[in-house]
């Protein structure tokens, strides 16, 4: 059926950018056990199983024999078996073997295979088939001593650069998580500072006061100076920084995956340093963390939804949307191959702007 | 998947005509309180909500900022206020308030916005934005003293047409409402009158004797002849009076809009006066109307499946079908825009037919 | 939205043929009684019946009138009467009666139907509407005294090629269906010997033990040679045939009914006979059979999803998938019309294959 004329003259682009030459998480390390695991990658259905070596390896997730899932088979040896007719592949997608088949196994076709690597707690891949990449993952600054670390997965029904943006996106705090995680009440005038490198965007928030609502009382009750930065890093990183008084450190690394187009898998590894001991802080904030991302992958099902029903966005940015606008930006020159991978070198770009928040 | 030959070359073509220069009502009234409504028409969504006078609006509902869907959002002073991240917006479209920002909201993206009128107990809107109509929505007779008024809405799971076919098609309900509506037993020979205007055509059923099911029976008790008229009138509108005997009159204007286009929500207006006090009649009649409109709607969504899983329709006409051909017609040339909106002078076009019911 | 190249590039094709010069059925004998049954081939809705003289008629699944399913109308005097205006139609399609019409039905519109035959205890239909075919349906051997037989009934949610190829597939059964219709156990090296004809495909296992799992032992627990055959027959009858020792013989002709691209019904007539009681062996055997098809139709089921979610097949085959490149190349000569309808003449090919199994 045609959309009537009304319809298709409202619809827009789509902020999709597809970035293959680059790194994303596929699973936490302690997700991957004795058992493969389904992934999709880009809409690409991915297996991924530890080898021989107990290093993990990834492959498309399709027998090259009858093309049935080999995520529903098993890990034999170190060997990842087909459930239909038994056959084998190793880490690199070639095929061991046929069973019932006097002689070798078919060499011709090998499954294609995707570069993996283990760090940080998580599982990588490389979303290139069939090349050894020439960089690394992000490499997740990992936790001094004293320190609080856990890794949460959360599935956001929306594309990367909606969930990413949404993730570092200060004003929508105050309407949609209203009273959990700013107040309701008087309004800051603080200020913005943005800065920008050749594969990154930074806001540094000056002057902020604690936030109001209950996460702030719990994180700092004798008040004090907030320091806040919100980073973007390609292809998919969102980092939130904030230092509450001298005491409370928190960073949050969410690592994006584009499972497909419209839903993205976050892979958040938090450290944090309070004056509660961590266990404590933990059982305090989480069942609020999850409230706060359950309020945000419910806004952006919305907005998913408006976007397909209108076929695409149409989206108007004011100063105060200070991540959104770079997030594309560098995501888009980053799909066209205008980012020479891992150059994070300033390039002098940098705005000022107040916010009543 | 392509379709095999054989069922390609059943398909057909689709009655579904686009007519955008016309009114549709969105709501009842009393439908429209303090919260937004999310509507379609024509597969556009659109939020419908009271301003700042009292008096509707429809915008589309799509924020101009982020693209969430404003209906999710609420009714603050008169203005529609979006839930992820507090933009404002009048009546009208306009932005008014950017939460955060310092200075003014952005001047320069206007929402849809969609003419409204509350008349007849409805909310209509226009179907093509940003324009103001040249003439009114279809006048609702107002109901006359001591007769009893109900609005009720029902969505029909297929076409406009089918739909209103279906509501003024006499046929039908010896089968598919059979015991109900029209008896089971004899069939008496009646004579249709058919009559067109630029605008419309009505069948006057001549010599129909009392319905012999159970609605007859209640409504008029003591027999008597039948006054029946069958009107379609653009865009939408399928009206059926009735009277049965001096003191038995019935009149429902139902009110089509075109929600998308295998989806139509009726705004049936309901004015009558019988032997009985309206409160009686309404408790008799309504679990009995809304059963023969459930056997419809099923019927219709049958009919929707067979011609979506061909691909089409083709239809057969024969002289009983009073009223589809005639109501395809007035639709495709409404869409073609040959007719002139609001006149209805008659064509001189007459066709007498006698049918057995 | 597009896929991403790298999804696309796995892509491949599909092995869907549409073989409409051939005959398919649509029902058992039994299944179909004094109401119509809604049926699909190759996607095409059809409706059987059976007309005035007892006989299986199927007719296009729309109403010539308004398109609705004639399926959800009842037969009459042994025609169709659609539940909307109650039309009916002949076992040839033709209109007989239109109620409210004074005078005869319309003419010009005919239903497509098509060919009939109820044989074998099945109800098939020709796949090309509108002409009177020039040859039979497979005819299924009768059963010879002292058989017991059965029809089953089964779906499964894939191709007609996958389904018949996984009918006909030895080496899958030691891991799908492990320790219930191959022991987990040793091996045995056996010999498969393929012939084709025109029309057919055969494979012959030669010195094959009986199978170790639970079946074999309840079929012979005595042991004995196993002779073994496996035949696949146009357009779409996947036959396997076990004499176990000298008492024991089970033939099961399945025959596949294309209902859509992805969803095959398959009609299997089992005829058996052992050295228990028919009705035992059934008893025994039907909880262990249906739970082999429902791994089949699981495995299938992900197989087909797989194939959908990359848009194509890309198949490997070795020596020991014996069948499958076979019926395929037959179903697609058929397609092309390279086949000349019912020449089972053998064309001299002969493949001589050791399997350990």
């Amino acid at each position: 059926m045609d959309q009537p004329k009304n319809l298709a003259r409202e619809g827009g682009h789509l902020s999709v950018a597809r970035i293959t030459d680059a790194w994303y998480p596929l699973a936490a390390s302690d997700e991957l056990g004795a058992r493969p695991l389904a992934r999709k990658l880009y809409g690409m259905p991915l297996v991924v199983f530890r080898g021989a070596d107990g290093r993990p390896a990834a492959l498309i997730d399709r027998c090259a024999h009858r093309n049935a899932p080999l995520s529903a088979g098993r890990v034999a040896g170190g060997e990842l078996e087909c459930s239909y007719h038994g056959w084998r592949f190793e880490a690199g997608g070639r095929c061991t073997h046929v069973p019932s088949l006097c002689g070798d196994p078919p060499k011709r076709r090998v499954l294609a295979s995707f570069a993996t690597r283990e760090e940080g707690g998580l599982v990588w891949a490389y979303a290139t088939p069939n090349v050894e990449p020439t960089r690394e993952p992000f490499a997740i600054a990992p936790a001094e001593a004293g320190y609080t670390v856990a890794i949460r997965v959360v599935d956001a029904p929306a594309t990367l650069h909606a969930t990413i943006e949404n993730a570092l996106d200060v004003p929508h705090t105050a309407f949609l998580h209203r009273g959990l995680f700013r107040g309701a009440g008087k309004r800051n005038r603080i200020r913005a500072v943005v800065t920008r490198a050749a594969d990154r965007v930074q806001t540094e928030y000056v002057g902020e006061p604690r936030p109001e609502g209950l996460v702030g009382r719990l994180l700092s009750p004798s008040g004090g100076i907030v320091t806040h930065y919100d980073r973007f890093i390609l292809p998919s990183i969102a980092e939130v920084e904030y230092r509450i008084g001298a005491e409370n450190h928190i960073l949050v690394t969410a690592c994006g995956t584009p499972v497909d187009d419209f839903v993205t898998r976050l892979y958040a590894v938090i450290r944090f340093r309070t004056r509660f001991p961590g266990w404590l802080v933990k059982l305090a904030l989480e069942p609020i963390a999850l409230r706060i991302f359950g309020q945000d992958a419910a806004m952006l099902a919305k907005q998913s939804a408006t976007i397909q029903s209108f076929g695409g966005e149409h989206y108007t940015s004011t100063a105060v949307d200070l991540m959104g606008p770079q997030i594309w930006r560098l995501m888009r020159r980053a799909e066209l191959g205008r980012i020479t991978p891992g150059d994070s070198t300033p390039d002098g770009w940098r705005r000022e702007i107040d916010l009543d928040v």
